[in-house]
């Protein structure tokens, strides 16, 4: 089963500034929004976090190219992809999409952030990787 | 024709604050969100406003009660209806629902902004009310 | 000791919408901001929380009246005051001003959500305002 | 005169997620914010826009590692500065601090967006660099 999601989101005036296109912090927002609606295939950030005694699946860094302005109107699909797992972390790549335009693509890479003798560190990903896959369809 | 819509938002993670439950503000966001995929049924806010001539269909006054936690994977049915014409102001009642359960009923007291004379001011809300009428289906 | 607090905040382009103005749940945000400010004197949420065994500071009812747009630029100021004490709620006010010009004028109606026989709910906040009475200067 | 600027943020309560921490797109707006002070300076982002006969000062690319989990009660301070100057772009490093903990990095890739024969491009920005650099003091 590829670890990927397709979201969907109807830009609203609110969403954006006054040159009167989306204010891009917005689009991290949805790129996170993405990830977590695929977590909730696996019951959620706070259940995922539970069965592997972890913190948080936060981030070290992210990352977007705009192609593209966004406007009130625009129905955005964003599709994300888990594309390389290392042991430490794991990377997504984000597409928003209006139509066939891309309007941005970005990427995240996550950790699994753990409590160990008092302190929040960056834990080995594979058990992240083994629950994923241990659901046949999510 | 009824001037009410229906909106949809999948609570995530994001949305919500260290005690894990919805951040307030987010909630007046999706209000207005809400208001807003209602206009884009007539163009959306610029279009609106351009044909009444308007600088925005801004706020005057907003309120909420909160009934009930809204929480990560919670999928949230937001319905608006325009509820109250004054001369200067309509007034719109938002109501928050996750299954059966009430999670919020809020209301917003919007009017119809005006540059007249270097100022910024309320105009006559009956052209928009007539303008929404116009269309027999949105 | 009067139970208030000042904040400010200096707006910028991406707390504005497309109109130029100020994005209304952005007051929201800075009105609970401003509480928040004023726990953080107290040890912050988290440790006021711990003291008095609460899951939350939560929000029962807000509301705002908005009195002059805010724009990029402005320097904002937030003046808060809790006002009243019921059994299981207190209310404070926040008003927002620019120089000596109101700006606008909201209220929160919180609560002290304490987890009690596995079900959320709100607590006796005579508790809350004795910790906040028993520090001499917060 | 450098192309710099440091900005402060008090971290509050509704700015963290569930984890306890800051929700990652809370820091582009906090880069995001820094930049629209710097341009306060010189008038604010309409008035250069106006300035320069531009349509706004927009991105092209946003980059951010994150060092140091940010919490309630952390005051952070910005410091921007623009490090490089291309033909149609200009590229802006912010550092975010605790104390004299590194919490982020981010880099932010600007264009000076014109409208030329009804589209939207990105124009040369050696006159946005002229502008700046003509005010001795900001």
């Amino acid at each position: 089963m590829p670890f990927s999601f397709e979201n969907h989101h109807n830009v609203v005036f609110g969403d954006c500034d006054p040159a009167g296109i989306v204010y891009y912090p917005n689009i991290y927002r949805w790129m996170d929004g993405t990830f977590q609606r695929f977590l909730q295939q696996y019951g959620g950030h706070a259940a995922v976090c539970e069965q592997l005694d972890a913190v948080g699946l936060g981030l070290m860094e992210t990352h977007a190219k705009y192609r593209r302005p966004l406007k009130d109107g625009d129905a955005l699909t964003i599709r994300m992809e888990i594309v390389e797992w290392s042991a430490k972390s794991y990377r997504l790549i984000h597409r928003g999409y209006v139509g066939d335009d891309l309007a941005f693509e970005g990427s995240e890479v996550r950790a699994l952030f753990e409590n160990r003798d008092g302190r929040m560190r960056a834990g080995e990903v594979s058990r992240l990787k083994t629950l994923l896959e241990s659901h046949s369809e999510p």
